[in-house]
Formats: C-alpha cells, sequence, structure tokens
C-alpha cells in the first residue's frame, strides 16, 4: 500500500462529515446480528466449549460440508473433505500464491484487479504480468462472474478455463454469487479440477469480521495446502466457525443472496445515476454486480493529490493506483464504492467528488500557465 | 507434520474412552463463557457494527493500549501504536520468519520446541540449528519463561539477551505469564527493543478459539511487518477483538492469571507424582509452569509406533520426533500435558500409558530374540 494513501484514507475515516466512497464495505444494514447473536450465544454454551477451544486446522467439518455442497449443486465435484476453511479469501489467495509463485514466477492478472491480491503476490516476490500468453507464466488469478474494482466480468476471466488447460487458476469467487441479474456460472473447479484453486469467502455476502473464508486446492496440492495453513496461524478462528455453521444450519442462504443483489442493485443505480449526472464525461462499465464501479479519466497526474481534494470536500475515492500491477497514477483512475453508503449519500458524495475534480482541473491549469 | 502421527491423533480423537494427554489444550473449565457472551452481545449491537466490519490491518486499538500497557509496566518502551493484532502468536512467529528468515538462513532453537515454529521456520526454508553460535545465523527463537514442551526455563532463552545482541530475537511469551511461582521477568524487548520481535497471545491464558495474539516488532520492521499481516489475512477477526477488548476492560485480568497459576499447578502435580509412581525410570523436568513436560526415555525406535500401542491401550501423547528441528524419533520422548484433564484422568492416562509401554518394550524383546 502506498504510505501516502494509506494516511489519506486513515485521516478521511476519523472525519465523521466525509462521505467515503471508497473501502468496499458491505451495507452493514445487512448484517443478520440478531440471528448472529443466537447462534453465538448456542456455541459459546456448547457443553465442549469447542467454539473457545483449538479446533483442527482444515476447520469446522459443517461449515466445510456447506462450501462443498453448494459447489456440488453447481456441478463441481467437491467433498468436505477438499475445502480448507481460511481467515477469509486473503489468505487463500496468500497460500495459493505461497504453493505456486515465488521468486520471479510469473502470475497474469486484469490490467485492475485486487489490491490484496497483487500485495499477495508481491509478498512472495512474484512477477506480475497482464500477459496471458508470458512465455513464463507460472499461473492466473481471475474474479469470476464479477471483478473488483470494476463491477463487471473481465476478459481474463472469460477466458480462464483456456489458461487452466496451460497453468493453474486462482479463480476468487468472492463477489461471483453478487451479480445483480442472479446468474452464477459454473465454478471453474468444475470444468478444471485439478488445475484450480477456487476461493469463496462470506465477508461479502454476510460479513467480513468473522474472517470466514475457504480454498478448494486441486487435489495434488491439498496437503501443501493444509501444510501452509497450519503453518500460517494453525487454524481459522474456532468461534467465527462455530457461529457461521449454526448460523448457516438455520438460515436460507440463497434468500439472503437474493436481497443483498436487489439491495446492491438499487445502490448501484443511484451511484450510475449521480455519474452520469455530475461527472458526464467520465468513462466506466456499468456494474453487474459486486460493490464498485472504476471510473476511468482523461486526468494525468498524480491520484493521491486529487484524493487530498476530494478529502478536503468531504468526500474520497480508492486511488486507480492501487488496483494496478504498475502501481501507475495515470491516466487517474477512482474506485467508487455503491456498497457501503444508502443512496442519498451516495449522490451527495459524487455531488462533493465532482466539485473537487473540478477544482483539481483548476490547479492543474493554472499550474500550467 | 508426520502424516501418520497426525492421522493416530486424529483417530485417537474420535474414541470417546481414550484419555488424550497430547494435544496442549488449555483446561475448557478456565473459559469465562458468560462474560465473554455479555462482552459478544455488546460488541455485536453496538451501532456502528464495526465488530461484523472490516477494520485496520494492525487491528483494535483498545486492545493494542491493552498490551502495550502491560509491557510498559514491566519495563518495555512500547506504545499502543507498536503493537500488530495477529490471528494468535503462530501467525506472529510466521510473520517474523517470513521478515527475518529465507531460503537457507539459518535460525537457532531449543534442541526441543514448539512444533509449529519449527513449520514456521520450515515454510520459508530456514534452516534450523541448535548451535546459537553458528557463523551464519540469522535469528534465534525463543521461549522466554516457560518453554514449550517441557514447562520450564530453557538454556536458550536464558542466553537470548546475549544472542539479541548479535541478532534478532523471535521471544515467544506464549506461556510466560503460567509460571507457577508467578515470577515474570523483564520481557526481553524492554533491554532490546531493536532486536525482538515480541510475541503474545491470549490463547493460553484465556481461550484459543477466539485467535487473538500479538506482534511487537523492531521498529525498524513496524511498516514491512504491518504489510506481511495484510498480505497474510488482511486483518485479525473484528469480532473476536471486539468481543476480547470489551472482556478485558472488565475484567481483573491479573487475578484471572493467578487463579490459572493454582489451577494448572494442582493439575502438574497429579502428572508429576502420576510419572513418578507408574513410569519410576523416566526422566523430565518438573514443570515451573505452562502446560506440559516432556519424559525422556532410553527406548530406540519408532515413537509413532508406541503411540499407536499408547492408543490401543486408552491414552495418547505427542511424540517427541515433533519437538525436535531434526524429526529424529530416537531416543523416544513424550510430551505429556497436564492442562487438558482433570487429576483422576491424568493418573489413569499415565497407568494406561505405563501398560502401553510394558507391552512396547516386551514386544521389542521378543522382535530381538
Amino acid at each position: 500500500v502506498d504510505a501516502r494513501i494509506d494516511r489519506l484514507l486513515r485521516a478521511s475515516c476519523t472525519r465523521p462529515w466525509t462521505i467515503g466512497l471508497g473501502g468496499g464495505l458491505p451495507a452493514r444494514e445487512l448484517f443478520p446480528r440478531r440471528k448472529l447473536e443466537r447462534a453465538f450465544v448456542a456455541a459459546v454454551r456448547a457443553p465442549d466449549a469447542a467454539a473457545l477451544q483449538y479446533g483442527w486446522p482444515e476447520g469446522d467439518l459443517q461449515l466445510r460440508a456447506w462450501v462443498a455442497s453448494r459447489l456440488r449443486a453447481r456441478g463441481a465435484d467437491v467433498a468436505a473433505e477438499d475445502v480448507i476453511v481460511t481467515s477469509g479469501a486473503q489468505q487463500a489467495i496468500a497460500i495459493s500464491a505461497q504453493l505456486l509463485l515465488g521468486d520471479g514466477r510469473a502470475v497474469v492478472v486484469d490490467p485492475e484487479t485486487y489490491p490484496a491480491a497483487l500485495d499477495g503476490f508481491r509478498a512472495v516476490r512474484a512477477r506480475i504480468t497482464l500477459d496471458a500468453d508470458d512465455a513464463e507464466l507460472a499461473c492466473a488469478y481471475v474474479m469470476p462472474g464479477v471483478g473488483n474494482p470494476r463491477g463487471a466480468a473481465t476478459a481474463l476471466a472469460g477466458a480462464a478455463l483456456a489458461i487452466a488447460r496451460r497453468v493453474p487458476v486462482i479463480a476468487d469467487e468472492a463477489y461471483a454469487e453478487l451479480r445483480f441479474d442472479g446468474r452464477l456460472d459454473r465454478p471453474l473447479l468444475a470444468d478444471a479440477r485439478d488445475r484450480v484453486f477456487h476461493v469463496g469467502t462470506l465477508s461479502k455476502t454476510l460479513c467480513p469480521g468473522l474472517r470466514v473464508g475457504w480454498l478448494v486446492p486441486p487435489r495434488a496440492f491439498a496437503e501443501a495446502a493444509l501444510e501452509t495453513k497450519h503453518a500460517s496461524d494453525l487454524q481459522a478462528g474456532s468461534l467465527a466457525q462455530a457461529v457461521v455453521a449454526r448460523f448457516l444450519d438455520e438460515d436460507d442462504f440463497d434468500a439472503r443472496l437474493a436481497r443483498a443483489r436487489r439491495f446492491y442493485a438499487t445502490r448501484a443505480d443511484a451511484l450510475v445515476d449521480a455519474i452520469r449526472r455530475e461527472l458526464p464525461w467520465a468513462r466506466f462499465e456499468e456494474p453487474e454486480g459486486g460493490f464498485s464501479v472504476l471510473v476511468d479519466t482523461d486526468l494525468d497526474g498524480d491520484d493521491a493529490a486529487l484524493l487530498a481534494r476530494a478529502i478536503a470536500h468531504g468526500t474520497s475515492f480508492d486511488p486507480g493506483r492501487l488496483f494496478r500491477a504498475s502501481s501507475a497514477s495515470s491516466p487517474i483512475a477512482m474506485r467508487l464504492c455503491f456498497s457501503g453508503n444508502p443512496a442519498p449519500a451516495i449522490v451527495e458524495g459524487v455531488r462533493r467528488l465532482a466539485r473537487a475534480i473540478g477544482a483539481h482541473r483548476r490547479a492543474q491549469r493554472v499550474a500550467a500557465e
């Protein structure tokens, strides 16, 4: 993470009058607090106190069975025993990176992609490329169904099955169940079981604070993946897993997803309308799901300086450089999230952003004269 | 982890009549369930729902302040901002290993030490040595106060301050607050702030299922440590941190520690008496704290075979090879834990173990004839 951008975004969070359009937070209105509370109380009162004790590195069997059954329903050959519960999707990506990548080995990603995945690849000193035909390609990272930051299907995800014929693919389904049209394709591992590191999470669909994600590695990597998980942090939280397993046992999760899709689609409409009205020159793909859009601009220069100006105007965004393997600032792009704010706040945030961009352009013109 | 030993220990856990003397589990009798339940309900009902939302990678500020204030009270120069909340002590060790070790760099450890730390060092392909004067030494791993598996102070921990003059030291205080005599030395980082990666956890003193530990890196490594944490799993669980922060705010933690020390000392006495009675030939250090003793024997051969026999006799232990950098089975050693079972179960477990060892010896004699 760029240190200056980090400082700016953190500072903006301490200003209560700021409308943050960055961050990619799920809507807390959708957190099922009462149901989670009931599940917690039941878990902590269970005679064996397993929710508070150590557990196995691979995780809670009931939770693993839930993950497997949902993948089987979509056509994949997955048993509960194939699933490793991870400390969020990020750990599933990090484990895959440790197994597949290493000093200088190459991973292909979308031109803009999930920043923390890039961090995970950098942490193992991988080479990040945009060229799926790179001669030294060791694996690919794709987000099937819905990408981040664009909130739309990506070209690389469309090519993933073809790529999987050559190299392993990390398929991160963090947003796949949040397509507004409800379409959920066959998971990539259904057609390439021995080449796909399937990554999933409850962070976007239930809540992120529990840190419950999962990895389904190819069977040839199952033992190494579990060893890497164990060496990383022994196991995902027993309490979080016990709460989630009990919660899911009583929840109609598909109905929950349908509600979440409608909820986010409404917020996405508000953001799209506001951008078209306030930033009519902006280029972006209409979101098909997920949490955000990426606004492309013709502005050159320092996206962190624009962010500072946006914060001064009472809003914020995620600078485009965070999503680029090159970390390039130009041409300036901005991730705007519709997930975390109610529609009126989104509209007001985009209005403030338009004023900030106007001021930025005037300042650039003055500097150029 | 040795695959056969893993299978044996897992199988033994599915047999309800087995008295497991391995595993190193804290006593569930000490888990403050009602207080944790109250803390959870308060956390999940808080208007901002922060316990269910994403948080910063460094963790909850209140919890970090609690860790820092306890270290300051022991003489160390630590501010809340210096503390990174980790997903258990294991992740703090793994992060330190990623920063300090790498292909072939050497770490010195005790002759027997915490198995998952060894796994963490192996995961980064470090060289593990028992020689503190190794010419290529890159760091040391010590457990101040109380070691695992021996439950007593170790020679390497005694030499840690001298070693810290030459190389960084990972100081894992997992058991330090559980010395039966209540002695808690100045933390190593109080006298070598710029050389010590201080590791702590609530897993032994509160409960492990929350996965809350911490790392205080030297200031020169602070940024890199936080980046590594973020790339590993974004953050420790928000829910677990919120529950713990609220719990600690109302708890007399030192009184809790005093109770835990008395509780475990009683169980330790039961184990020591049983070993002296049932295995009079066994060599072991009397535990000064922690959860376990390591029983040394003159038996050569396969400790996994002895474990299989112990399981057949209705008990189990952790084979000595797990604690050795060399993974050597001979001479056979056994970690026996007093932490997880009531005294009568401990006594019966050791009785069964004595019968199993007798049968093992007879079988060896028959095989030799």
